[in-house]
């Protein structure tokens, strides 16, 4: 059918074979990034807008590489410096941006939906690249081509997502694309920090690590996220990493060939213990950046396709 | 005659033919980033530096497109956090840029003629893109190249600037370029806000909107600059909104088919009721932002066809 | 025997044939940026990376440039709003960084050791942009080259570096350079600025600035770095000014034809007056600058034909 998105807000919105033909196009940008001219025309002459609400070094950086060696014009707005701080409202800003006609337009934004509003907006294509507590999709295409180059496939595999699951869309989004793919999912960790609903996810859940790893292919630690926590109980970094820091032993339970990963940046002797993360036979956390930047390339790609192609059939009025 | 500048410092500078050759070069650079390909060779090889020693998402975004689509290299500079807090002076500052050897200076600076001194001591164009309360050229040129598309002709209109002219850049390059174009101007606000030497441009001077309006066809609305307020009278915002704030009653009085303008960042239910603003048959807003675009191509070629012309005649000696 | 680096980590591991051959390769750079067209392709395809841990906007923006003219695709990271923020390790960036394929590398930190501690980690070509009171490999390049520009020679020359040496990475790369270059170096300076192990470089020691200009051919003048110091003793500007800034009568001690250096950016009347800065016929600190762009390019390019030839070698496992 081919992918037929005109913006990417979110995982919830793509069939499976379109996230097939997002990682098969990603493969081929693995490459491309590995040879020393690392650069396709793919979208030469336009314009990328990298619109961040939210600091992100390295998701900006990862966007704005993938524009850069696509041959787009990228151009960065440090929006939280800008003129939201005049009193100018988000749909404002937007329209503002969307006047000077660029083709693709990437946003984090600290509000659930704020990206989708925006889309509804504009007249180019839109990347959600992470909004409050609801989506961040380019995250869970990098780690599901992460998981499909290490275990040679993405579907009827046991993956544990552990920790900090209620403040991540990380987790939401991976939740998504995994059960779309029909894996098998568990969530672990402490009871405080799991989302309400969960019933809606057809999911297993666990409160204890050993349990919870028992044969599972893929192990993705989430970053714990204090600065996302208003009240309510938060663990001490210790006993949290007692409880549900990943470390050798804990590891032991899970499959003897089980990959680890984390979206990072990580907090070592948190959430993962540093010999963990570094062990080069189970930790893939280096090729999931790697990853990210082919995936990025690949999205931008396909929606530049749809929209060249919307644009031949109906002339955008200004 | 062509345009003979070397520097686009002010609107003072430009003769009537000159803002011509700039407005019709920009109306095809509009026609080129409606495009998919969006994308020419004017500036291919040239270096452009955008220096702002005072935050402005909006114009700094719009000349680093400019100058990318041109194919120019872009190099944005943040004065605020540079070398400035290590003591060193603007000129030196400067004379490291040009010693870069740029092509194109673009510069923001809060103090009016700063930009004029700086391009004295560089060789290369330089574009003043805001200082103090002097001029912001590049504004002016984008009004009026709205203005010209909506009307189809920049001579003989009735325009109206309203609100905070004392503090406005905006307004004066605005009077300056409008005078030149022989169209009947005038100046709506509370005399606490008209600047005190008014005589010298022969506009008219209102102090109620609905007189001031009667027959225009522009509306040109000032964004309430409450920042460069330094004592003196400051009016409540709802006062304000009452007795100066552009809404459809107000607007009543103008043409039936009067454009509203306004350069942004808005203050909604201010200066500016928010439906006026979005009247797609009453405002272009969203125009004057594409045309800034496009202005500001227009301007940058023409003056590094100037830079060109003059280096192949008089070689810079280093 | 050629360029033969990996990285450009300091001025300590190169031979002076190397330096020779970054010079003869800069000196082409100077005449390319002096030129309307202002571009090479030597590093099309490849991605540079600028990652500043310390502020520095003119450094930062002479490596930008340089990378852009060459055909980069160029990249700035501000590290010090960034995931070092959220507790994440410098390899930990460092290894997230490397797993996008950055090709160059450029950093500056604030800590000695930590560039070359970053070049082990990763795969790709680095550039000391400047670490701690260590090294800054390409300002004593560019000084360097404006010297044997200047002077038609790089060796045998009398060169004295004035001021707060003790704090001065700049006056280390140099004193290594100059010397490995077989010229004769004073330093000059109050006690309490000099290095403790001094005797290590071969170099003449001098309290008075009239006794240590003496017949020299060289004045390289350093920036009085109050932010390096912590504790001890602080000199008042004034009296600093008195005993060692360089004015005209103090440098009427030195040769007739003696040139006038700073690094910048400088505090004039402070450690320099700012007639001498500004004597053409004196200063070269305009030129520092021009060949700090040209310099660059140069590293740039040999280092990015080494990595290429390297890979050719032996392919990068990933």
């Amino acid at each position: 059918m081919g992918f037929s998105q005109k913006h990417l807000l979110g995982i919830e919105h793509l069939r499976p074979d379109e996230i097939t033909a997002i990682l098969d196009l990603a493969d081929q940008y693995v490459d491309l990034n590995r040879r020393d001219v690392k650069h396709s025309d793919a979208l030469t002459g336009l314009t990328q807008i990298n619109m961040f609400f939210e600091n992100s070094t390295r998701t900006q950086a990862s966007f704005e590489l993938a524009g850069k060696r696509l041959g787009a014009d990228v151009m960065n707005m440090a929006m939280q410096a800008s003129s939201i701080k005049k009193g100018e409202t988000l749909i404002d800003t937007a329209m503002t941006l969307n006047a000077m006609h660029p083709d693709l337009l990437v946003v984090r934004h600290p509000h659930s939906g704020a990206v989708d509003l925006l889309a509804q907006k504009v007249n180019c294509a839109v990347l959600n690249a992470g909004d409050g507590r609801h989506e961040h999709p380019t995250q869970a295409l990098l780690d599901a081509l992460t998981i499909r180059r290490a275990k040679g496939r993405l579907h009827r595999l046991n993956i544990a997502i552990c920790g900090d699951i209620a403040h991540s869309r990380v987790a939401r989004s991976n939740l998504i694309l995994l059960g779309k793919m029909e894996n098998r999912i568990r969530l672990i960790g402490p009871p405080t920090l799991m989302p309400s609903q969960i019933g809606e996810f057809g999911v297993e859940v666990f409160e204890d690590m050993r349990e919870g790893l028992q044969d599972v292919d893929v192990v993705m630690m989430l970053r714990l996220q204090k600065e996302r926590m208003d009240g309510g109980f938060i663990p001490s970094e210790r006993e949290y990493y007692h409880r549900y820091g990943l470390d050798a032993e804990k590891l032991s339970h899970a499959k003897d060939d089980a990959i680890v990963m984390h979206p990072g940046p990580m907090n070592r002797g948190v959430e993962i213990d540093g010999e963990i993360a570094d062990d080069i036979n189970r930790s893939v956390i280096q090729e999931q950046v790697e990853m990210g930047v082919a995936v990025r390339m690949a999205a931008m790609d396909l929606l530049a396709r749809n929209l060249r192609a919307e644009r031949r059939n109906q002339p955008v009025e200004v």
